[in-house]
């Protein structure tokens, strides 16, 4: 009521308490409704961390800075009903050098809830990529909310992180914030049908954002995989199959052509083996034989940094390299302290980068997927 | 022949241009064979980075310092057809803070194969849990290959990272290494039957593996989750429940003991949720309530490091409980920096930590199914 006094447009509350607790809680959580309503206060929360902003600087979040990292400024916006999710969003992002733009931690959603925010980060310029953690939607909800993300997936991605998918997890989610997680086999019905990318658990969510923030969609499913380790093209040639993806062999004339460039003992099949004695230099001459023919519609480069010949100017190349064929690059690098510098740098050089054959896998399924919805949309919305 | 006259018995061949190029190198490889037989020098390789031994200080990777880390001494061992795969676990293990013991890549395997080296690791005190990258086995092999792993598997772990899934990914092995990858079923049969965990891919192996490394079997599937964060604990329960594990709600009694010891507004149903003002005092006070019951054969505590209250002492309260009721804890902790600094104590302290839930109840999977195979394994040859 002092906010009302003091004509406040907007409050976020912080405490918990309030509906999650019981029917005691529920009341308390209506009264603040209703003189938010009366006062005409827009409320975020209870039960959060509430907003994190690059662009406005406002930073709710009453975690200490020794606890949880600041992300820069950029384009991936993440929405939660949890605070904790919120928190390790914003400590992940800082760490890995991947920027955000508007963090917002709803908890209970007493008045502004995920439809008012999809609402507005898929006008907001500032927002390329939304990120979602939902617990359940009430029935209520669920229709106007599928058609609010199907708006907004025409334009930008949704990845969404549905939790309470099992039976005990659904328990779990009513105690948490008592959602009605629902049956699981619907909402993933229902995600699709809205454009909306379903992400496996928030390392997933993470992986798939930066590439959706960093990298075009692709134009189609054939993939073209370049590494200095046959084993770990092979692993990415499986995780690429079993998510629907394509590995094609290059035609004859691009296998020869390139053979002629490189040393005998590589290998010019797709994956293209550059072997461990690459240099950054033989991972360009393979990219720029293929990656511009009409043959392939994106590229997996794996490059393991424990050889000796390869060193960090492989980031510049690759980055140059996607800016010249505009065609998506995802890059895959596995090690230790060497390698997550050069994965930060690459990272911030727009070639998001994976730690593993099955994570690269599933940032360029990312890219080939919201790339066909894209078209399914256009395609729908022409013949209606 | 100059290795011959000096009476070597063992040498590792780095060099590649053997089989995996084509007839020419199959020939060269045959020779070196007969030279070997011929002189009684047992031979690791061709197309390999050799062997890295931290009991004997061997190291024979050819590989800079600035580009591959060299992990410390502990109790897993890898073998692996790819040296990539060898040098980038090596990497990877110095960084996390995990230690190994014996690490192999065989390449071309022209004399010592899998086979040798799962003879020898399995009567290895050294080695605790065998890691294994495999690209195929041929005709001939599998069967005394199958026979060795179940003997292995009785005392110690095998987890196995199994490539040429797929169809496109099949060729890709046969380039690389010259493998039969063949029917992805039946190496899973085969690789259940000798008792060996499949992992995803190599992320997934090395979760597994520090894990089985640091904490005992489960006696079964009856899985404790405390948490700080509630929306993890939900994550948590679905990755369990997906897996086939439990996580079951305690009996009464001992939900209202544990709720007369914690805050009201705390859950005590299964996931226990301290809430994000917790502090480590509260982990442990819900651990010894309920981890000490028969209810429950592990614990997955999840400690979401963002919150202000919780600091570095949860790691050394974790590691004396486990040591206390010698139960298996696995940690869930992801973030930022201060997050990966305390998952590096909690490795080092012998308390697994994963970076997100459906890597922390993977590897808690991994402690219960091996507990379950070696039961079945014991109940096979009391009744034979």
């Amino acid at each position: 009521m002092e906010c009302e006094a003091k004509a406040v447009k907007a409050a976020v509350i912080i405490s918990g308490g309030f509906k999650e607790t019981g029917s005691d809680g529920a009341y308390y959580e209506q009264q603040v409704v209703e003189i938010a309503h009366r006062a005409h206060i827009r409320v975020i929360g209870p039960n959060c961390v509430g907003i994190y902003d690059t662009n406005t600087g406002v930073d709710t979040t009453f975690l200490p800075a020794s606890h949880m990292g600041r992300p820069k400024k950029g384009y991936i916006s993440f929405i939660s009903q949890s605070g904790a999710f919120a928190a390790a969003t914003l400590d992940w992002t800082e760490m890995a050098g991947v920027g955000v733009s508007r963090v917002v931690s709803f908890g209970n959603k007493c008045d502004v809830d995920e439809i008012d925010l999809l609402h507005y980060l898929g006008q907001d310029p500032e927002t390329r990529v939304i990120v979602e953690y939902m617990e359940g939607l009430t029935p209520s909800h669920g229709g106007r909310y599928i058609q609010a993300a199907k708006e907004v997936t025409r334009r930008k991605p949704i990845i969404m992180v549905k939790s309470g998918r099992s039976t005990r997890g659904s328990v779990a989610a009513s105690s948490h914030t008592g959602a009605l997680a629902g049956d699981a086999r619907l909402y993933d019905f229902a995600f699709h049908q809205a454009g909306i990318l379903v992400a496996r658990d928030f390392e997933d969510a993470f992986d798939m954002a930066k590439t959706l923030a960093a990298q075009p969609p692709a134009a189609g499913k054939r993939i073209l995989i370049v590494t200095d380790a046959g084993g770990a093209g092979v692993m990415t040639t499986d995780a690429c199959s079993a998510l629907g993806l394509e590995v094609p062999e290059p035609p004859q004339d691009l296998k020869s052509g390139l053979a002629r460039l490189l040393p005998s003992y590589c290998s010019v099949h797709n994956p293209i083996d550059l072997t461990g004695d690459t240099d950054a230099e033989r991972y360009q001459t393979a990219l720029e034989a293929l990656l511009g023919s009409p043959y392939y519609d994106a590229a997996i480069v794996i490059v393991m940094l424990q050889v000796p010949l390869i060193d960090l100017d492989v980031v510049d190349r690759l980055s140059s390299i996607a800016r010249t064929f505009q065609k998506p690059i995802v890059a895959c690098t596995a090690g230790g302290r060497h390698t997550m510098e050069c994965a930060r740098l690459l990272d911030e050089a727009g070639i998001p980068a994976l730690s593993s054959p099955a994570r690269a896998a599933k940032a360029m399924w990312s890219l080939v997927e919201y790339g066909q919805r894209q078209r399914d949309a256009e395609a729908a919305s022409e013949s209606s």
